[in-house]
């Protein structure tokens, strides 16, 4: 199922290097020596799971269909290309990937979903493709790979945000 | 929206009325009195929410791009034709409705779910047309209401449970 | 964690032995010869999660914080001592751990919150003891496990399903 | 509710006022003319929902039991002291609140709780109280009131981000 989401990511312009570098803005301030080889490995695992794959694979073919004017409905279709940030049904997605991975998940998705910071911004940019559900999902990636570095360092982000607070003061 | 609502959920087979036996199904044991014409109110309410009325509109649009084979990846449509409940993102859809009427929508949608009670039973069970998203939308709808319904009528549910609970001791 | 889980759940009158009996009641519909040896397993992987192990250990907290008038205000004591499905609080930590494990285990959540079927049932009626978070915890966790074994065991399932499809035609 | 919401709110140490400060940050870019006696009104309406009361009311007598030392675990208490982000149920409580409004309450709460702006940043660095749900209580309220105001200035805001974008190419 990894492959097929890299695959499909690929086609819509989305590279797991691009995913990486989002991954790296998130967490390199609280993680030493964070290396690329092991956010990789975390997004490969995210895409592997079952639920992820399909809401991955669900957003894109929505996403094409819009495109291609293949929904049933005109005005539904027009409500997805003018996203505003009041659809919300493409974050409803998201949230379903970001729940399994907890709530660093979800606020770190929030976080990018406001900055829209590097291929998140370019595909929302892109006016000449709906990318409607795109944004999102890499989003909804992104920040997953952060919650579960988060949790794996546990001890290093303690020290980071400690020193922090005590240099605020 | 609620019209468009109501309309597109008419051309997938279900009325409103459907959708009341199920609210009158979930709440009837904990309230006296309690009139179609007042479920049906709540019911309108749910659909004119902008939010709702994407969601209903997105799901239906999917059952019917899979039922005309239109979507981009013939893989990610066969997963939502044989639904078997490890589809997954039908449900998160249906949670984005029940999430914004609360906890009482959310643990009715998990029944209803496993019941598949009235309307629900008989789109989940008609092989002849793709509805996987529309059980779990209707469903939702359902529940939003019953939760409505819960909170309006708070101390008559009160007394009830306090009854049952004499009763069973 | 794990341990310190069961520790506490076992100080509320609830063993693992009684939270595998709902798993079972939960799945053995749908996969034969489901052993307890593997729910018992499923169970241990997840109270070993950091969140689920918070949320255990916070919601039996306010459980005994409430049953020792021990929090500041003494009207929302009362709301959660008096819980009729209208607090909110304790399905909302009880959503924190079923969302980890994916839309199975909030449609099987909501489902057991309905029924409350052994336990949970016995810990909701227990006029002795403020168990308002406790009966939700027990039903997130059997829940969670349930989604855990649907993944598992995702081939039979099909089957079954299918065999049920075809036996009510 | 709303009043008690208030009071308890003030008595540690946040305004409603403090509250309105970060919802102008949030949505002034996007709604010109933005008034405080608008977004006074939303915060009110939020606080008078039952689940929201409820959530509000728990959150902050759990930071006081822990103050107080009352809970019956050390350890549990010591995790939320410590709150590095990785607790996880203050969020979840939060959560529970933003879902009633929206997919747009949610990733705004996403960002406040990263960038934590205004009130949210000074209860977060207030080392002689615990504030473990404090913070993300004040963000959820705020990241609800923005959403509110997003879907009541709807085209006010589609105007805006429509010329941000030609800005921006």
């Amino acid at each position: 199922m990894t492959e097929k989401c890299i695959k499909a990511l690929k086609m819509r312009g989305v590279s797991v290097d691009d995913i990486i570098d989002i991954v790296l803005m998130l967490q390199s301030p609280y993680i030493d020596d964070l290396s690329r080889e092991e956010i990789e490995e975390d997004i490969f695992e995210i895409l592997a799971k079952r639920e992820v794959y399909h809401t991955v694979m669900t957003g894109i073919a929505i996403d094409i269909a819009v495109e291609e004017n293949k929904l049933f409905d005109q005005e539904i279709m027009d409500s997805m290309r003018g996203d505003y940030g009041l659809f919300g049904v493409d974050e409803v997605l998201a949230y379903g990937i970001c729940n399994l991975y907890g709530s660093i998940a979800l606020t770190n998705f929030g976080y990018v979903d406001k900055m829209k910071p590097g291929i998140i911004g370019v595909v929302n940019d892109d006016l000449t493709r709906v990318n409607t559900f795109l944004d999102d999902i890499i989003g909804a990636i992104a920040a997953s790979a952060a919650s579960k570095l988060a949790h794996t360092h546990k001890k290093e982000i303690k020290k980071v945000v400690m020193m922090k607070k005590r240099g605020t003061k």
